[in-house]
């Protein structure tokens, strides 16, 4: 069961990678950053969530840096975006969206899972999953010296909060681990491009 | 005797959660960002500093992360700051600088106390210390693309910084933990709220 | 054997920590911050990537922190460069170049070392020593509310890079600790001064 449960956490963790290696490769290559700025902004987008996670419970090192397999699948996945720019940004801005929607749900529950089997709490699970989802795309920002997306995006780092309490709620009802992180995932992704559709946000102070 | 001086950990880390993540809400609303955004920003601002400390001293999770009841307490602060918004905004501009400089007293101090706790040499403890009480403010500000308040501010970390050692040199002396620790903190409150007052600041390089 | 290794560490360590202290103070004096800003910016940029690497390695709390030889640096080279500014700055903006890739150089190669010393493979290694000596650049420019040198110079965490490569390489063809350690040294000055002045870069996406 537990191995399971890592299995999923494992396979969740490396196809988000690799979809938010190409979002920063990307987003490097629009703020004219020359080949290496492009990778570490892949490797930053990709593993700064999981990164801060792993410190945060304190599993050091994180597994960005303890399994080769997180920096390799980074940087070749950055390194193909650098080579096939062209086509990369062929692409109509409807898939970019997507591509976000579904690293921004395979992390959320991926951190979610991973806090749980390090005993922490659900409700900080949920909170852990949220910055596992979100993390990467705040350093990007830090680094890119912009106020990140995330605190003002319609529904963003919300979609990764209510899919990890989703996750956390179907697992305290007894429904298996596999389909309540798969439920949850699905969640988020459909949350989150339902929000950018419809333009849904949360209210905001008037002062 | 160390579980009173844990338990006086807790209380000025409490107290000054309360009061940072109030003024983190408020920075947030006047960044016109919206309740997430203010929550995030609430959280981090009354967090921050705690964690920075946590991480590098070793003790992970932090008790940011451990303890619901830092979170359950920010989140609750800022949501209350958020909802009542106008009220909060009508304080005159003196309520916000006695508010953070609370804050800054009580951090700087509970810092000291748990690096200190941790075994962490005096001259370190005073550094983390300053680290705790200033940290929240740093990440905030590097959040919403500013250079640090603390950078360039009138005696703010020096304060945080001053406390600290004098609350070093009163152990030393033997001074119970407890008076001690309230000298440094009434000693960074008071010279915090004196600099304002008078605009002291420390030299600046003339090139 | 491994003792020796650990003294190679604790001395380029401790001689890149005061290039970087000054190097660090000179940025934050052009930045018009005073005394107090001077000092931190010194230590974030001579600790930063010392401290990141600790924090990823899971060493805590880093040297930085544990060792009071590097605060007592720091903050003493900070100090006298606040101090002797207006000879500092008299001196010409080679000097400022060669420092910066004095520290670079030793702070890359410092931090393979301690990364292998840790049992890290060797090409996680190789990129724990690029974060050693760039991550307190990266630390200073955000701090600052800029975009990273390191992201868009030319050559500049590529020699990191390089040099922990050469080291690595070394070490596996059974060259000693030491040489290699200074080979890989020496090669990410010399690359990173050639890069300076003829002005290499890597190519950049024409998008």
């Amino acid at each position: 069961m537990r191995l399971r449960a890592e299995k999923l956490v494992l396979m969740a963790d490396l196809i988000g990678t690799v979809v938010f290696a190409i979002e920063g490769a990307l987003t490097a290559m629009r703020a004219h950053l020359d080949l290496l700025g492009v990778m570490v902004i892949a490797f930053i987008v990709a593993m700064g969530g999981g990164v801060i996670r792993d410190l945060l419970i304190g599993d050091t090192p994180p597994s960005a840096i303890r399994d080769w397999r997180y920096p390799a699948l980074t940087f070749a996945a950055g390194f193909i975006t650098f080579i096939f720019s062209s086509a990369v940004l062929a692409l109509p801005p409807l898939a970019y969206t997507v591509l976000d929607a579904a690293g921004l749900a395979l992390f959320a529950v991926a951190g979610v899972q991973k806090a749980l089997l390090h005993g922490i709490r659900p409700f900080i699970a949920v909170l852990l999953g949220t910055v596992t989802g979100t993390g990467g795309g705040v350093v990007r920002d830090v680094l890119l010296a912009r106020v990140p997306l995330v605190l003002y995006a319609d529904i963003y780092a919300t979609a990764a909060f209510l899919a990890g309490a989703l996750v956390v709620s179907l697992r305290r009802c007894g429904v298996p681990d596999t389909i309540s992180a798969i439920s949850g995932g699905v969640a988020c992704f459909v949350l989150r491009l339902l929000a950018v559709h419809y333009g849904w946000h949360l209210p905001r102070a008037t002062l």
